[in-house]
Order: C-alpha cells, then structure tokens, then sequence
C-alpha cells in the first residue's frame, strides 16, 4: 500500500498484553496487516527481551517483547493471557476507557459458582463481559468496548447448533447434543508437556477432560442455559489428534420431534445470512477447507426421521476459535468492516 | 529360533489371497513370524511378477506375488480382496475342506437385504461364515472352519460395548449409541487417490459416510438387533485423521435407568476376563497405547446419573482390526494358544 | 480497505492459465488480495465448471473455473501448467503485449539441448524467456514483459550460493557445491500417485533424480556456468519429506582458498540489502520460519579454515519458490513496490 | 510358544538400567519377546514405582520401574543412560563378570581428548569398551563382554561408508565426506523441550549442531581416522524433521580417482555378504523401508566420472540405531544367531 493510503486512514494504536503465546503470535500477525490499526507494544512476561523474530520469524517483525507494568497509552488493549491473569488487569484498562478484548475464560461466565467450578477460581459476579461471538450478539458487541473472546471448542460447538436455539424456527426444541470434537495441539498453547511433544503426538489421538472441559458452561450460558439447570443433555468429548491447527466437531443433536432436512438448511441459511464468516455448506467440510482462515465451516450432515441430525463444523481454533475472532470484535466495535484484516 | 525347536512343531501351510494391500501385508509379517505354520504363497492380481521386497521392504521377505487361479494346495487360506471378489472364490475353498478367513465384508451379513443395502451387491442367505470376533464368539470359531472376519471400525465399536448387551447385567439396556470414530488412512487401503495424498490429508481431518456406513450392520447384528428393527438407535460417524494407523471410537451410550460407575467397570471386567487382547484400562488411553499390537484397549471415561457412558475404544485398524483379529481367528480354530505370533 | 481506497487504484486485470494446481491456488489467493489487480479469469482444463470453492474452500471464492481458447482480454497472465504445455501458448501472448510469468519450466533454459537433455522435449533457441529472480536480475526484469518463474529447488539453492558467485568479492572461487534438500511433498502437484499418498509418506523419507533433476540447469546458467561445462563440481540430491510445503536445502561449499567467516558474513549482508524477501540470519533457520511467507532464510552455518562453507536456506516452495515470487516479479514489471501483496 | 519349547531353552537374565527412556522402552519391547533372555529388573531413577504400562502400553508389560542401588544379580545388563551416568555404573558391573552393553557415548572413543571436547567430560584413557558394530568388528564383539553400543547417526553413516575404508579394494580412497542426516525426533529422547513439541515441529525441519555433533570422533575412529589428524575431509550436518523413528543419510563422497559404479557394488555385496542386516539395494531406499525393523538400507544411488558417490542409507534410529543393534551384540556375545528376536 502507497504511504499516501496510509495517511488518509485513522489509526488506532494496538497493544497485546501475552503477545509470545499461539494467539498472541496470530494477533500480532493479523494487527500488523491490519489497515486500520498500528501495533504499538507486545508484553510478554516471559520473553522480555527477546524479539518477535526469535519466536517467531515467519511474522517478519522485528518488535521487542516487554513488560507490562499498568500502561494504558494504547486505544485498544488484546489480552491474550494464561487464565485467571486478566481479572487483575482488565478492570483498570476499562476504567481507563480502553477498547479491552479478552482471549482468556476469565471474564465469559456470569455465574461465579460455575466459574470456581470449572476454572478452579473464585470471582465477583461483576467479573463478566459481554460474550464476543458476533454471530449471536453483534448487536450488544457494538454497543460495548469491552469484550470478553469465546473459547476455541466453545466457538465450534456454539457455532453449529446455535440456529436451533436462537433461530427463527420456535417448533424445533432441542433435548440432547452429543459434541465430539478434535483439536489441534496448538490449542494447548506453546507448550514443554512430554505428553505434547511430537514423539508422543505424531499420529496420535488422545481424549481428555470429558465431561468436565471448562468451555462447557460457556457453551450452555450461550444457548440460553446453564450447567445447573440446563435444558437439555449436553456431553462434550474433547480430544488432540495429530495436528497442529483447526477444530473439527462432530455434532448429534436429538431433537424433541422430527424436522425436515429443508427445514433445517433453511433455518441455517436464514440464521447466517449476513454472518461473512459462516459458511453453510452443502457438502462435507475438513479442517483443510478452514485453517489459516477465519471461517466455520457448518455442514449438515444428516437429519432422520426419528428427529436426530448430525452437524459437522470445523474452524481454525487460533483464528475463529481465538484471534481472528478478537479482531473481527474489534472491527464491529470501531464501526469497521466486519471483514477487515481478516480476508 | 533353533531348527531342533523348528522341527518339533506342526507346521500348517497358508496362502493369503489379495497379499499386496496394507491388510495382506501384515497378514504376510505376522504369518512369517508365527512359529505353527509356514507361508506358502501370496496372491496378488494387481502384483503379478513383483516381489514383497518391491512393494514391503521392511517385512524382508523376498516371495513373488502369484495369480490365483484356483489352488488348494495350502491348510489355511486368508483372503484379504475388495469387497465382492470373496464371495466367488470363498465356496471352493470350503468344498476342499480349507480354513478359510474371510477379511472382506461378504460373508459377515446374515440378511441378504441388509447387504444388498450396504455392498450394493445382491447375494444368497447361504453367504455367511461365523463372524470371527473371538471376545463374543470363541466358542463358534473353535467348532467352525471358515470364518467372516470383522471390519475395522466394527471391531473398535462392538468391542467397546459388548458388555452392555452381552454380559450379565440384565438390568443394563441401552437405549441410544452415538459412535465418532476416527480412523487411520490406511483403513482406505493402498490407494492413488488425491484426496488421500499427503498434501491433501496431513494436518487434515474428514468426516464421510454419515450414517451410511457399511459397518453399521454388523455392529447390529453382532450386538443382536438389526438396522430394519434396532432394538436402540445408533448414529455411527466415521472420519479420517492425520494418522496411517489406528481407530479410535468416541461412545456416547444412553442406558434406559441410571448405572453406577463401578457397576459397569465390573460387568467389562467381567465380561473381558479371558480376553487377552482387551484391555480395560482405568486411565485414558490412546492411539499410541495400541498401534502395532492386538490389543483393543477400552476406557469407561463417565457414568452420569441420568444414564449415559462415556466410553474409549483404541485399536490397531490393521491388526486387531484386520489382520491381528485373522490371526487370533485361526489360532483358535487351530486348538493354539490364541495370543500364538500376536504377543 | 475502504472503497474509497480502493476506486483511487489503478487495478490490472490478470488471469491465471492452469489454476487448479496448488502453485495456481496460491497465485489465487495472492491475487485476489493484491490491492493492485483484480483477478478476471481462472483457466483451468482438468476442473471446466467446478468453482474453486469445490477444491479450496480456505481460499473463499466463488468463481468458476475455465476453458482457456486463446483469449487476450486481461492485462497480465500467469501460466501455471505442467510442463511442455506453456511453449504453445506464451509466443501468442506475447506477441499481444501482455505481461506474461511462467511457472513452468519452458522457457528457463537457454540452451535447447540441455532443455532436451532434462526436459525430454524439444524447443527452439527463441523459447527462453528472462530468469525471474529478482535478487539477481531485478535489471532486467524491469526491462522486461515476459519473464520465465525460477523453479523451486532452483530458487532455494540459488539464492544461497549467488553471493559466492555474483557478489563483490572477486577473491572466492566456489569449486564443489553439494547440495541436499527436502522438499514439502506439494511439491509434485495436486496428485493421485500411490507413492505420495499419505499412509506411504507420513513419517518417510524418499530421494529421488539423485542428480539428474531438472532444476540442475537453470542453476548452473543462472550462476553464469552450465551442466556441459561446469566451472565448478555440483551434486543436486533432492528429497521428499513428510511435510507439504517448504524447501530445505543443506548447501556444502567448497572454496578454493580459505575464507573469513566475516568476510562471508559480510558479503551475504551486502548481496541481499536491498532484497526485502532475504533474510541472513545469525542462528539456524527452520522451515517453519518461512512457510506461509515470501522469505528465502539463508544461515551461514560454518566456515571452516579448509574453506568450506555449510549454509542453510529454507524457502516455502509454494511461495518464494513459484507463486510468491511470481507476484514478486510482477510487482516488479509494474513499477510497483516488490513487497505489495506479499507481507 | 508353548512352554514345552520355552522349558528347553537355556534363558539368561537381562536387567536394563535407564529403561525409561525411548531406547529403553524398544529394549524391553526387544528383550520380552527374545527366547532365549529373561528380562528381570528395569531400573528407571525419574520413573520409581510406575509401571511400564504407565508409560508405554503398547508393549503389554507389567513390570514396575526400580531405582538402580549396585545389583548384580542378572547375566547381562543393558545401560540406557544419558551420557555421563554409565561411566560411573560400568566399570563394578565389569569387574562383576557381567555382560554389559552401554548405549552411551561414554565408552565409544579411545581418545579422552576427543571425549572432552565433544562430550565436555573428562575421562581416563582406560574408559573404553569394543566398539560394537558387528558389521565391522563381530571378531572383537564375540571375544567381548563388555560392548560400547554406537550411537544412531554414527550406525547411518559409518555402516554407509564402511566398505570403501575397511573393503577389500585398496585402489579406492577416500577425499572427502559430505553427509547429512535427517533424524527422527525421537532421538532427541522422551522430551520437555517446547522446540521439540508437536506444535514446533510438525511440517518442520531444523538443522542443529553442524559440524560438532558428538557422533563425529566415533565416525572417525571406527573409519581408522580421527578428528585431530583426519585422513579424509568430514562435514556433517544433523537435522530433525517431522518424523519419529528412522535417520536418513544422504553421503557425498569424493574419491581420489574415478571408480567404476560396479566395481563400487561390487565391493559393498562383498563387504556386507555375512551381514543379514545390511541389505545393498538397487533401488532407492525409503525411512519406511527400515522403520520398526533392525535393517540398514545402503542404496549407490550414483558413481560419476569424477570419482564422487552418492549414497543414501536408511535405518531406524532406535533400532539398528540403537536398541536392535544393542541386541544383535548381545546374540554374539552369547554365541546365539545374530538374528534372534530380530526377525
């Protein structure tokens, strides 16, 4: 782009608070593209010092890594912080009428009993901010400057049964969703686990946390419910297979009745009809057809008689799923192009 | 092994015929090493003229594939062909009074309907061998000759919940099974298509034959019900990961009233007591737990209270999936030690 | 980017010949973010009326692809097909005043008879077109139209020796280069070989041309010599790997006499200060430093008192090693600066 | 077996002290399905009272790991250690009368200088045990109890270079080497390091200590030679790609005078005709060839006029790289068939 472009843009200045972790990596890959943004100052605790072309020299940056002690020179502030570090520092970023976008779980549940419960963590009820997933609640993300970013599995989950939720289509009444989901290892974080090390997960795949993963209760508090009392069987197997991007989930849902397969399509395609980043597809998708992207992909595979369907989404869970979705937060709150940065 | 050892056994004769796929060619390492029988000849339509050491070279063995034009000259024959070609060679073998172990899917179904559904191929009631699952039939495969032997994915899933419908908890009925199984790419067979090319399939996962899977109908059988008249629903979703080796299988089970949790581990303690391939294991397991073994290892990863199991199935799809399982088949119906060239 | 943005642009328009391969992909997706062209035509043979969203669903677009008959209606055509196949359509183009880049390998080679030797194909003197490597030509490639795309392999080992050869320090004399490198198995196209399918090369390794692959040629005349009389010894062992994309080379350099490390050091630094895609790094490069990028890595690993060198460079094959660098070089011809659409 | 055959058979006690780690692991894989050895203890000091199948449940086994405290009580003691640890373990355990065979570096080099410098260690001149390559030095290794097991990329190149130093062909010499070598990852151990995690280096390759890896001096001295007055120039360059098992060399060699490619076939069937586990290919070889087998793969993949040679060899790095070739010593020690239980 000539300089002369540049300068007749606005630029908003950029700060990411855990810039040296996967998502920081993706975040700062995507601001310095970014057309209206310049990305002042990358914090990271434990890379003070080193330069982004250390850790990661395919993003052709040469910033330094520093430490964050409480500056609030920036107009929009990314945390991208291990969990439970936010909530020290997110409140005084908003006191201070910062832009916030929260990658982290710390700020996405409203009920602090099920955050102690999944994230081991006491917290005040006021330690909520509106959910950033702009397919469900782009209205009220326009209206905020704080944000609090979905989970990867959250996003995936979320995304592929949230038309029979929130839909137009009020016979369809959801009573069980079976979720399996595969990620990729990247969505354990930069990491120096044995378990993760590529001798261990090279055409491997392991299950973990089932039942008790802690994108579960954002998942419900999403669709209208709860883990307390929730309104229909919810089971969510995670697993890492032998991959370094992308979450793919394969979603049985029951229903309390049949519906019809064009039923169904047509209450999908209503749902996203001005979702960019939603793509509806009539025949199967793969992680393939997502990574390095910031599409989900929704494929509905089946819909029988006896009123089950089976519903396949797949996304890149470090864009999607963590800082592709942060920017297109950031655009819907500066009024930008949902698109912008991320085509 | 010393000749004097060699000499004091009974070596039985075998053939495989279709020796030159993945199955075949572990069918041809793990009869090599097997100290009861002595490998004859390898068939191989498509191989004519080549050499195990052209297409195999880590099995060391220098034998030429031949063209099968009606032999009997061995004990024990395997056929490891595409679906449909058994089904001609297979009555002649048994007429000459051979051992026969089927790998294909022609002889598992009993309903001549169900096949034609699933194989698009029309075939008599007659076309059936005892399946050669040994957990669930040892007894029939001791008093049989010929026998059909399971598919992969079959064998990963009634494996996993066999125990529910076989074992001695009459009190246990199961109302529903989702199954999300992921397989390894060898599963596809040697094959020269592009969406199984490297490029295409590392790093990818895909999701296929949603619910139209040809083993559905022999998990229904085996577990006593059909796809016509199921006694439970089951939605079975196959996929393939970044992996050449392996199935796991995600089981999500409803029963009709709650279980407890030691309840059901005590039922596949039970139930797999003598099995020496099954392993129920209390930790999580993974692909890496069984890839290059006979082991099927099995984990009861939850037991709600309103009913429903979340259980683990792992495999080798080659070996306790194909070739493995062949073996075991033939060593009962030898009178062998079942673990015999497995172990 | 505003629209605004976007109307005070002058746009070329530009069409692909042969855009279902995965160099055609990536020269896709490059273009239709290319702030300075919009992408008209996507000629295809092998894919007439399947959309690229049918192949490559990450890169998001929707249209269609194409018959090419000889049309001449965009500004600019970038030629991505098998060999051979490029030496029928270039001249006409030309000779329409386009501005054409070839892929391929037609029109690298002066001399006929080396063309015939590595390429099995015939081809006039006049069938050569000026090599499109910037950091060594970017002169002429200004001067020019119509330009012939450096190969991958080719590119990777050139850019780490040319400084030895084309670089200010009269002193060097190189007398042996041996070089290795694995190459991302994308490499050999969107293909259905049983040999590169996934069960066959996860986890392998395979040479292969061990010293007789194509790109031996444009090496040599690029470094101002040729294979007929070489003014230096040069082993070329090209491998696959199991990853898709990238270029590694190990590049073993003998002098003729003793060098500085400095001294080298020095003349790299000098030889690529204004080539923005080259990086001299001090530590060790890895592929991943590079995929998904238009960066050449070069590390000058040892120099040893007996003068010889060990360096690495490490490309992406399908970027700096066709597509990216394709780009490149029209950025080039178009007066614009090198970098647009490319970081 | 049956027990009958296992009752006739003389079984020898083997304890493996370092059995934690990958090379212990295919140990004990090894030496459980090896009919004439017992394996008794497994001393393990990071991993005291887990069990075998905690950390690798596909080898089927029981024992738990033990704290290793002077025992002496085994026949024959395999040392799985980091390096530096045997050097205080082996000497008791010789004077005890045991075999023993080390798979460190510690007892390979003769010269404590050399030992110093690429071991940072000092060492009495006296710490040094047969080299135990049985292709080159079965005489010494069968006279021998105490054996040093060479390292992984030393078995690669050595066994691919052997027969033009130790051959019967004296008209052949040796200039110079150029090798590099690509490993699996696992031979950088079980690991925390986050570099060598999946994320790191999935699609990845890293070259790494050029020209000062460790396995340099014993390359040099199994060839007669050494690194402080070298007979022949030496480069070599290590790399791990994305691969688990297996090391692939690449070896450019410049001789003094041209040679015949017969004449060099001929010399390596010769010299590798009693060795049943170097296989001289005529077609290129592949990782997968040797993968999960004790077999070195040598291909001459091209003689010129010039006189330089390319040869590729391909092995397992944790079999005939280290564990296989570790049992192969111990079967000639015992006077057993060299090949038992490594068919």
């Amino acid at each position: 782009m000539t300089s002369f472009v540049s300068d007749c843009l606005k630029k908003y200045s950029v700060s990411i608070i855990g810039a040296s972790g996967y998502s920081g990596a993706e975040l700062t890959r995507l601001l310095l593209r970014h057309s209206n943004v310049e990305l002042k100052k990358l914090y990271a605790f434990s890379q003070v010092g080193n330069c982004v072309s250390d850790l990661y020299p395919a993003l052709g940056c040469d910033k330094a890594y520093q430490l964050y002690s409480g500056e609030t020179e920036s107009d929009i502030y990314f945390l991208a912080l291990p969990h439970g570090e936010a909530l020290q520092l997110v409140p005084s970023l908003v006191q201070a009428g910062k832009i916030v976008i929260d990658l982290s779980g710390d700020f996405r549940l409203k009920n602090p009993e099920e955050h102690k419960e999944f994230y081991k963590q006491a917290k005040s009820p006021e330690a909520f901010m509106t959910y950033g997933m702009p397919e469900l609640f782009r209205e009220e993300i326009m209206r905020e400057k704080a944000i609090s970013n979905p989970g990867c599995y959250a996003s995936s989950i979320i995304l592929g049964v949230a038309p029979l939720f929130l839909g137009t289509e009020s016979s369809i009444k959801v009573r069980a969703i079976n979720c399996t989901s595969t990620s990729g290892i990247s969505g354990a974080g930069r990491s120096n686990k044995t378990e993760l090390s590529f001798s261990e997960m090279s055409e491997n795949i392991r299950a973990y946390k089932v039942g008790v993963h802690q994108h579960t209760p954002e998942i419900m508090q999403a669709l209208g419910t709860s883990t307390k009392t929730p309104s229909f069987d919810f089971t969510f197997t995670p697993m890492i297979g032998s991959l370094v991007r992308g979450i793919y989930s394969i979603l049985n849902i029951q229903l309390d009745s049949p519906a019809e397969e064009e039923q169904i399509m047509k209450l999908y395609h209503n749902f996203y009809k001005h979702a960019p980043f939603i793509r509806v597809r009539d025949t199967m998708t793969e992680i393939k057809h997502v990574v390095y992207t910031n599409f989900c992909d929704i494929h509905i595979a089946r819909v029988t008689e006896s009123g089950s369907l089976l519903i396949v989404s797949a996304l890149d869970n470090l864009l999607k799923g963590a800082a592709g979705q942060a920017v297109q937060n950031m655009n819907i709150i500066l009024g930008l192009d949902e698109k912008t940065g991320l085509i």
